[in-house]
């Protein structure tokens, strides 16, 4: 496959300075100011894919920022791959702590440091070049279609409306991702799961007033103690959540991926000392990496109530909230989570408060198996390329939108992603080893032919 | 006893015309652009027991604001009672809740509107008034002392230290308080009992920054669900409080008081609509006036952490807090409380976790025996003018100064009160029924006599 090394090798300075070209639009789809930025990177990225082979390329409006589509179909009777990438990065601040400008790409040490040198501009560029590179080579081996975002760091709230509205022109075999990271720099790994997700806000309503805590304390339910207890009942002594049904949809996942998922390298100390505790915790029966892998999970994220000012004042407070959440995991549905827990929470509240239990988000979980022929495709593609069998993870994360693609399009994704831990994505000094972006359109590029093989 | 009823009858208006001029000094203590205006209360008040017929009338500075102490002293060998009550008042916003100007007092529907006509102006100078009529009248039988502070709304921080530089000087039988209420304008009662306070402040530390809920979600400890788990382990089913020890020194109330106690009026349906809750809950085997007044309770004040703002952000916090406190009755001690209870709750944490319990503020309870001369004399004093023997209430309240007092000076206080629950004390238009005053300073002059009989 000297072709593929040789072409990134004769054109690796261009590469970057096109990157870099796409990495000055300071497309941050959270502020409207930037507005006017997301047209331009969009039209941007419509220029790329034509110059790098593709027969049409369009942008379409949406209700929120555009969404740019392409496509080369070389024969309708071979397999299809559609990839997704969004062009949308995070906001910068803190400015301060950035140490170069965050729309000013450099190189320094061996990285690319810029806002979307990973997320996801750097990622997604990958695979337009692994594209030109297989168009201009005369090494496509199969149907390719893209399909570039401006509202992944939003939520995506028009890509659902917009693969429905569209749905046969995004007819395709499987979806190729590249917006996740790898174990590190040697190790490569894909991410097969995705957790879901259900968020509530919890309003626990004692006595109309505050009261003075000496004057009615011990004869009227006080909402914080109420709402500790309502929480401590959620997860029981072996750190099972107890509301019940919650784990009927859960799936077990076999005994063979639990094997494959254990030989990710974890070092127990490492992780206790990078996030300073002394124990860890969680679910009898499963290691750390299931725990957040492949079980889901029971977080308060805020709570609040009461007096929090300096010294002490005495209150018995009126109200008492907490915003919790549960991760769930592939086959739970978030919407049944989102009512079976307000119906649980709201059934085990003792009579001397009310409770209130709002939803405020979700998401569905998602699974890759490991043995769909764009899994094994992509596992020989890093082989390829880093020497070793990629670990298959299951992440602790959500990317919902990956989960509305299975929903709406019916089709599997598969997330070959490429960055690091210390990329700093969402953070000041977003980098992106340039390593990781030249191995990341090598190993992309071998994707195809494997694909194609494994269609067979 | 006409000479009382007809010296108040002939001395009303003048009676009321200087209480105005006292309410009409702003002393709110916990501002400090008051400061001139503290003293020049205190002057006042001397001014006020030399015309009463004190003796001498002396200013005392402190390290806060001065008290101001006056005696009449007719022989050493009868009974010496020394009056308490304070100068300063709370502060007055919002003033937009306001229906007249707070330090212009006036009359209207028979009560007197203005910060302070209670609490404590109205209820001190009652006081002066009755000292005044039975000198004046020749009719005063013993030995009377007055110690009126200015810093009572905050804590009275000065004023132990000041009891214990001037023990001798304050040296009496018992000390007189109107600084409480009573139950209704119709059935007199008198405050027997105080809890006492311990309040704590607790943090629990997590991982040492905030983790994304996903990646780390059930396999991390989370210090809002611990803090939970925690506070709901310190109150059993029964209502009970789980600190080991913590009910030692609990001083069980005979029946006979019990049964006194339940004397006290008590609508359980209007106590429910007046907060705003269907059922009440506490202690089980106590009333509710049992489980305010004769049992400790354990509330929390105030909890806070983690993602507090709209909508949802998933995040596994790295800390949460909560105030914490107890109200302790009679005999506990709040310093021994407070060791225990930080012992307690760093000792069940669990392992994945820190948690670090600093005592914030503390105060000894209180209670009057209901078979001393001084109660005797002041029951029957009530009766005197209500027609009613007044009914022993334990109070769930705290104010420290009182057990401050047996403590320094090993004397015990009668709370002889004449607030109602409507007169908006701490609040926007504080005002105190013209009946009360007047029928607060004939109690009062009732008093004496009663007192110097009892002590034969």
């Amino acid at each position: 496959m000297d072709y593929i090394k040789n072409y990134i090798e004769e054109n690796k300075e261009r590469f970057l300075d096109e990157l870099f070209d796409l990495i000055r639009i300071p497309s941050i789809s959270s502020l409207s100011d930037h507005k006017n930025d997301m047209v331009k990177t969009a039209e941007h990225i419509k220029g790329s894919l034509i110059e790098a082979g593709a027969d049409k390329a369009l942008v379409f409006q949406t209700e929120g920022n555009p969404v740019v589509y392409g496509e080369k179909i070389i024969d309708a009777n071979l397999p299809t791959v559609l990839v997704y990438g969004h062009y949308d990065v995070m906001p910068v601040d803190p400015l301060e702590l950035w140490n170069t400008k965050p729309f000013e790409p450099i190189v320094k040490d061996g990285k690319i440091w810029a806002r979307g040198a990973d997320d996801d501009k750097g990622q997604a560029f990958m695979h337009i070049k692994a594209f030109e590179l297989l168009v201009k080579t005369n090494n496509l081996p199969c149907n390719i279609k893209f399909m570039i975002e401006g509202e992944e760091e939003i939520g995506s709230p028009s890509l659902g409306k917009w693969c429905a509205d569209n749905k046969p022109m995004l007819a395709a075999d499987i979806i190729l991702v590249s917006d996740t990271g790898m174990i590190s720099e040697d190790i490569p790994s894909i991410t097969t799961g995705l957790r879901g997700l259900s968020y509530w806000e919890v309003e626990v309503t004692g006595p109309s007033r505050d009261l003075h805590s000496g004057l009615f304390g011990g004869a009227v339910a006080n909402p914080i103690n109420v709402l500790s207890k309502l929480i401590a009942e959620m997860v029981d002594e072996n750190g099972k959540i107890t509301m019940p049904g919650f784990y009927d949809d859960v799936i077990e996942v076999s005994d063979e991926e639990r094997k494959l998922m254990a030989e990710a390298p974890f070092n127990k100390e490492e992780y206790k000392k990078a996030i300073d505790v002394v124990e860890l915790s969680g679910e009898k029966g499963f290691s750390t990496n299931e725990r957040t892998g492949i079980r889901p999970s029971f977080d308060v994220c805020g709570i609040w109530g009461g007096y929090t000012g300096e010294g002490a004042k005495t209150v018995l407070p009126s109200k008492a909230y907490a915003k919790v959440s549960t991760r769930l995991v592939p086959n739970q549905d978030n919407k049944k989570i989102a009512e079976m827990f307000k119906v649980h929470f709201e059934a085990i509240a003792p009579k001397n408060v009310k409770v209130n239990v709002t939803s405020l988000h979700g998401g569905q979980g998602y699974v890759c198996p490991i043995d769909i022929p764009a899994y094994r495709a992509a596992e020989k593609s890093y082989t390829d390329v880093y020497g070793i069998k990629p670990v298959p993870v299951r992440s602790g994360g959500s990317i919902p939108i990956i989960s509305t693609f299975e929903q709406v399009l019916g089709i599997k994704s598969v997330l070959m992603g490429f960055g690091l831990e210390d990329d700093a994505i969402h953070s000041p000094n977003e980098n992106y080893p340039l390593k990781q972006f030249y191995n990341g359109i090598e190993t992309i590029s071998h994707f195809y032919k494997h694909f194609v093989e494994e269609m067979k």
